[in-house]
């Protein structure tokens, strides 16, 4: 999933406001795709991340944006959408491990398969998304072989699959690490102030700074050496 | 996808408020399920479809209904969600060929995805899904390599894949044809008055009785030497 894509050709590029979707659509855009941003409104505790992504497609040159609706909060069963607590101050090395809370049961396959019909109807042949599978090795649908399923099903659920067409995901973060994350999307000019992470944001904001994706944004900066330009409810002390 | 399932297991059964899925409601209480019906509201067209679903889901049995939006209709595409025309009066033999303008792309692919979250939640096992190999053949999400794809796709997707723990889809109306779907049904018991099928209802809820869903499901009456229940804007004439 990772040689390099022909030139001037169009993806769909999920979108979610946080650091690595905005990496990713760095490196779309950088690999010379026409990109069409996708973000999508699942009631999400924190619509902050809306905005941004607002926000970020416009800075990085997306030929176009789509916010889509649905509803996961009816199908709950995760702390970003339902009653549940986020966890707080978790010893980082907690944080990959086993299945989290905050985990939204087939999110990314719905996502996908969103992503998979804004991709027929916009004739792209690529989707880009930015699973990792080193800070989120709990979750199932970040995982290698969860994109490779879904390729195999974007091959026979599509008219374009019908007709011989493969569809292509790339998910250029998969192998590496937050800091090696922040220094890709840096050196391809993404500006990491217009990015939100937290779960658990402050009213005008802010991001808490205890919550894991604080936690692992916070570690990701201070391994790559660098500061994080989002701000933060608390002073944080590299 | 046929072989009979173990009495007293959950099931999460797609719900369209048309005949198909009511049917499969009908086939899967038979089979013993403890049936969650789930109908998506993707914002078509005809939403009588939304009360034909939970009118069939309490008629049924089911022991709980979710209703849950997904904006298809940002994802464009189809006679069934955006400005264009549902085609009216064609030719029986003309409506399997080739992938309608009904199609809703990767409509299917985003059903199945939200009906696995539920899944999740639910702790089911089983998916229900009206798909049909014979009327819809036009169709790429309605094929049973499509459903096999699927299946392999929840078994890397989910917490309980990664537990081991497989997830069946049943499509028990795959190789039916429409006159056999409307006899498994009523012998099971399905009030087909309660249904909807319509394309292009009109404002009081008659069904047209000229789109495709309409010459199909007329079709299937009349095939299976019965009267079909549904209430017509203009008379039929079998």
């Amino acid at each position: 999933m990772s040689e390099p894509p022909p030139v001037s050709e169009r993806a769909v590029v999920l979108l979610s406001g946080g650091l690595d979707s905005a990496t990713c659509l760095g490196w779309a855009r950088a690999q010379g795709f026409e990109c069409h941003t996708l973000a999508i409104d699942y009631g999400q505790r924190h619509r902050i991340e809306l905005e941004a992504a607002r926000r970020v497609s416009a800075a990085l040159g997306a030929s176009g944006h789509r916010e889509i609706p649905v509803g996961l909060r009816s199908i709950g069963g995760s702390a970003l959408t339902a009653d549940i607590d986020v966890p707080k101050d978790r010893d980082e090395r907690a944080i990959g491990s086993g299945v989290p809370v905050t985990y939204v049961p087939a999110r990314n396959t719905v996502f996908l398969a969103i992503a998979l019909g804004c991709a027929e109807t916009l004739g792209a042949r690529h989707l880009v998304a930015g699973m990792n599978a080193i800070d989120y090795s709990g979750y199932p649908d970040c995982r290698p072989e969860f994109l490779r399923a879904f390729e195999s099903l974007a091959r026979v659920a599509t008219r374009a699959g019908v007709e011989g067409v493969a569809l292509r995901i790339h998910a250029p973060l998969l192998e590496l690490d937050k800091a090696d994350i922040i220094r890709l999307g840096l050196s391809l000019g993404v500006d990491y102030s217009l990015t939100h992470s937290c779960y658990d944001p402050a009213p005008a904001g802010e991001a808490c700074g205890r919550c894991d994706a604080c936690l692992l944004r916070l570690r990701g900066f201070r391994e790559a050496g660098l500061p994080d330009p989002a701000r933060y409810a608390t002073a944080q002390h590299p």
